[in-house]
């Protein structure tokens, strides 16, 4: 089949090295609003060729949405407008906000709203990288929406990634993702802020930094043109995470306050119950 | 030469492979108190055979004590009463109490305070890995107070162990380990709480959980029988990096219930000031 991919990042980029490697796509079609990121994305090979939306379009049987959520939101009507039997599949990490944009859309069915759980803390056509998406869930919402062909092709094209597939609503999608992905952004963010702000010493962090301390923080070089807009539309899901998760290290505050450390040790304990859900 | 090594967990498991891999010690006694961590540590080699404090240290050349950071503070002094020519290292996380707790022993030049700043979220015997210090740094503390070749041992076993070398009084290391170790650790275990407390449907986080979020949670898995003391002892330092923390959490949160988004952009843009410290 014939893939375009609007926006040759580090998501769309990497479909793009998974799709060519499996032979799934004929050609690969690039639309790229970064004049430094469409060149970069055909040299290093990414896509075949670039065009814009309107060209693509009518050549395609499969559309990728991969650009920052709130550009999806502008994108995606007009997109729909153009669309007859291909089939639209964005890859956002908000899905609610997506899906009521295009609620009444005529055209509605031949999207799929969908969220491959992988990403890293780089972004553009060279941060893609080869198996980025094997063995990774990825999330389709509220599929009864789409029509069954869609959905099929969907689900199809994820599994030939080597993901395995979860159903949702968006809505629930949109609640699990603000406490599996979008707080801990947060806190990485707000982590290397601390330590920015404290810490004027940054030798002594270069040298003495672990990789407990990497593991936490690495988050932090994600890029806020992408996680602006995902905290926009998640807004009140990811502040009822972030209220709890102040209450939480309030407590840690605590214990140390007042020197309780029996309480400490039961806080500790409880967070070990986390090895019940990460292997 | 002869090593004792007191604690064959995570840390002193994983010295013991190493010594053995350089082939830097003839012979590797053990002192475990915990009667399955004894046994488990013969069965897999980490050392030769176990003793008592009392009848290994007059057999060994260097004594590696590796066990929790309020233990030390115990066994620290009683160790040195029966030390002569022997030198003894500590790998503890903290530095200022256990060098406080000497500072007025016969034996204190014996002994070298230092840190390997390596771990894992795992503990005891079977935590043991190979190759665990190779390339990390290793802090040595106020090395004035130790005798020169003292340190002089102390240093070609971390080079043995392909460690390089940082030097500093205990007390500006306990200010920076706040910063680039336990503050990482108390957020991790606020965050694992945060999601046990909130988020009902395990199942949902268990499929959804992304790489992202595991990097952030994973140190909750650590254990509070090595992690209770170390706040304990670094108490005001944790407290004013936690205080710190929680009020560029609150800005986050600000940002969010005032829509605040170019603020939300700009805290992100300088939490990405990050790159410049980790590679």
């Amino acid at each position: 089949m014939v893939v375009t991919i609007i926006g040759t990042g580090l998501i769309g980029g990497s479909m793009a090295i998974a799709f060519r490697e499996k032979g799934m796509a004929k050609k690969l079609i690039g639309v790229e609003a970064d004049p430094a990121h469409r060149q970069k994305a055909l040299e290093i090979g990414l896509v075949d060729e670039m065009m814009s939306v309107e060209e693509a379009i009518p050549l395609s049987d499969l559309v990728v949405l991969a650009i920052p959520v709130n550009d999806t939101l502008e994108l995606l009507p007009h997109l729909l407008d153009h669309v007859h039997r291909q089939v639209v599949i964005d890859v956002g990490s908000t899905k609610h906000p997506v899906c009521e944009v295009v609620a009444h859309h005529p055209r509605r069915s031949r999207f799929v709203a969908t969220h491959p759980m992988w990403g890293t803390e780089y972004s553009g056509p060279e941060a893609a990288v080869k198996g980025a998406f094997e063995n990774k869930a990825v999330v389709i919402c509220s599929k009864e929406d789409s029509d069954d062909d869609a959905v099929e092709i969907a689900e199809s094209v994820y599994r030939l990634l080597g993901m395995h597939l979860l159903y949702m609503d968006a809505a629930a999608h949109d609640l699990h993702a603000a406490y599996v992905s979008h707080i801990s952004h947060i806190t990485s963010f707000a982590l290397a802020n601390t330590v920015l702000e404290k810490e004027r010493e940054e030798d002594a962090i270069f040298e003495m930094a672990s990789a407990g301390f990497e593991s936490t923080v690495r988050l932090a070089k994600s890029n806020p043109a992408m996680w602006v807009p995902i905290f926009m539309q998640n807004r009140e899901n990811v502040l009822d995470v972030l209220n709890e998760h102040i209450s939480q290290l309030r407590k840690f505050k605590s214990c140390l306050e007042k020197e309780n450390y029996q309480y400490l040790q039961e806080l500790i304990e409880h967070a070990n119950g986390i090895r019940r859900i990460l292997k």
